[in-house]
């Protein structure tokens, strides 16, 4: 059996319970894009009890859109739980740039969390590789979005951030990456119209929680395997909806659908991840 | 006319209003399966406005699901508010046993705000019965759920609560248990799918929340009402869901879709609710 | 082309990043239903960053639905650096006249905010007009909604509320209304469905908020293009809603989708906006 179908069938049997502390906009897809794929999520984010929960759960996902002041140090908290129980921890630095708050939110975490898997579009990652570096809201600069023309630098950034903190990284982009130091991974699914709607990013942070909760011996595979899984989905929600002539609603729910219905043989014939020579 | 198709027409000709202090996971499908069913939601958590909102609604609904130290003091202020004027309060207490915090704010709600109904799935009853007992995040522990195997032992549980409470006790499960100390409902409606989504139990308890703001009188007939509606719902849901080969995402549409349409003929005509022998 | 026609070229081409400090029960619609116009959302609400991203933004959008004390002092902020900045600020007083909490918070951000916009149901507008009126959750008074009975009477009321505040107003309902001092609207959109889901009213600020944020200049058009289509969606998805046999759920996902495919001459063949004589 190909790897990828490894990691998804260690999803469904196991059904990592995964712990987020993540923004009120997108947490319902992210609860449903992880029931989609097999896992159960809770969403915690009291100082009052968020050590507790992640103690129950395989994996903690971190995401800093609609920060505030009292999550900040809940994320700070399960962080460091999280490390001690050696359960695996996905940071999603949405907006890192936008602001000093998600700035020094964003770089006292990194300082006091051992993150094993970092994941942001291209000018998030870019913000914590540089200290430098602006983001546009929530979306990417488009300009710098990963393609073919930018793969190389934007592979060699990730490893650098790789190097600098010890996480896997994944940037989103037309061109997913990820990389840690000594590997490094295209993947060449997923369909422009994931754009358009809000949320594929927090839910590609799940999916990634998701895999890594399942197995977190295996960190890389298990990010090219979630990156290639919603991308996949990204595609297939595409096909139907052009079949039901529908527009962003109807792709939203088909993403969900597909993801709750995605096999391992769909999974392994359909991912176009590629190893790099790096 | 069916003592259940009344309850479903006075929701659509009073349009009960119900406060909802919820998560902020499922808050949006609550506010919706609230329209669905006919009532009217209004979700309002701060404490500068909880006891005049409350003092504008038909019922009120407590879901500890996502809670803050905030949100504490707005249930605790709202619930005793929803006492003085004699509104029904339903208590969804979600993912009780997972940490101190929901532990000790579900004692001290209990304690100082007399429910009408509570409703949560065995290990979240067995949690308040007991006062030990353990619940793997907001989850049911899938060994326990309420079957025909073990329908005795948690209808005496219910029982057992009720005459605690004082309140209306509702199992969600394979097999919806309704019980107070004098009488017990077994509900045979639902669909696996229904796990498969986030937020079919806190959607429970606002339909709940719609059934027993129209009729306050008959909390038992309601609470079995309201969980027959949901499961038939469940059921008609799958049903379309075939027919349109969808998953997890289309399934949550349909759902709604399901609330919406129901009739009290189907109501009537697809309940599998029945009063057990105590 | 049509002037509505250029104000959605306008959205497309520039897609202007609003801010929203908004509800948690709509928030993801109206992330979706920017989104779907062509715009580009942020949701941030915290004190310690406000100001910063209202500065990257084309406009604010500010929502009063489960409002806390917290985000009453981040929409000061927001609202006051907006000001300063010269970027126009949507005001969507939700539920006002439910409590004295959101009555102090509505007068205290009409005096030290200036609003380019202010849009409500009758029952919100007419409270902000007279300082009195009650409003029943965050639905309107039925009673009371804008028809052609009560045109004139809702018209002048408006015009009264854009002399006091200066904003342009927009009154939602059967007919929707925009006005200023000097000119008023009356848009013959919609559908009664709108009101079975929840959000539909958070959304048409949003779609405000897009609209005048790509073009400023022109507010009362760009109120009046709003309402068109976000009523035209509502007609679109109600006719696509009645070939497909479905029910609420499927409706929002068919809103969703009637914008994200709405074009300029579809606007501009089925709006019934009509230039009222004042």
């Amino acid at each position: 059996m190909n790897p990828f179908e490894n990691i998804l069938s260690a999803v469904r049997q196991k059904r990592p319970l995964v712990h987020f502390i993540t923004n009120y906009v997108t947490v319902n897809d992210c609860a449903n894009m992880t029931l989609a794929l097999g896992g159960s999520p809770i969403m915690a984010d009291d100082l009052c009890e968020v050590e507790q929960i992640v103690g129950h759960c395989s994996a903690l996902v971190l995401n800093i859109g609609t920060l505030s002041e009292r999550t900040v140090q809940s994320m700070l908290a399960a962080g460091k739980e999280a490390n001690r129980l050696g359960r695996p921890v996905v940071f999603d630095p949405v907006g890192v740039g936008a602001s000093r708050f998600r700035n020094e939110t964003a770089a006292m975490l990194l300082r006091e969390v051992r993150f094993d898997v970092i994941k942001g579009n291209i000018s998030e990652i870019a913000y914590l590789a540089e200290g430098i570096g602006t983001t546009k809201g929530v979306d990417a600069n488009l300009d710098a979005l990963s393609t073919e023309g930018n793969l190389r630098w934007h592979t060699d950034l990730a490893r650098k951030v790789s190097t600098q903190t010890g996480a896997a990284i994944v940037i989103s982009g037309p061109i997913d990456i990820v990389a840690d130091s000594h590997e490094a991974w295209a993947i060449r699914n997923g369909h422009p119209m994931m754009a358009n709607i809000t949320g594929t990013g927090c839910m590609s942070a799940g999916v990634i929680g998701c895999c890594v909760g399942a197995d977190p011996q295996a960190l890389l595979p298990s990010c090219v395997c979630a990156m290639s899984a919603m991308g996949i989905c990204g595609e297939l929600a595409y096909e139907k909806l052009l079949s039901v002539d529908g527009g962003s609603g109807t792709y939203r729910v088909l993403l969900m659908d597909a993801m709750s219905k995605l096999d391992g043989a769909t999974l392994t014939r359909r991912s176009k991840a590629e190893r790099l020579r790096i």
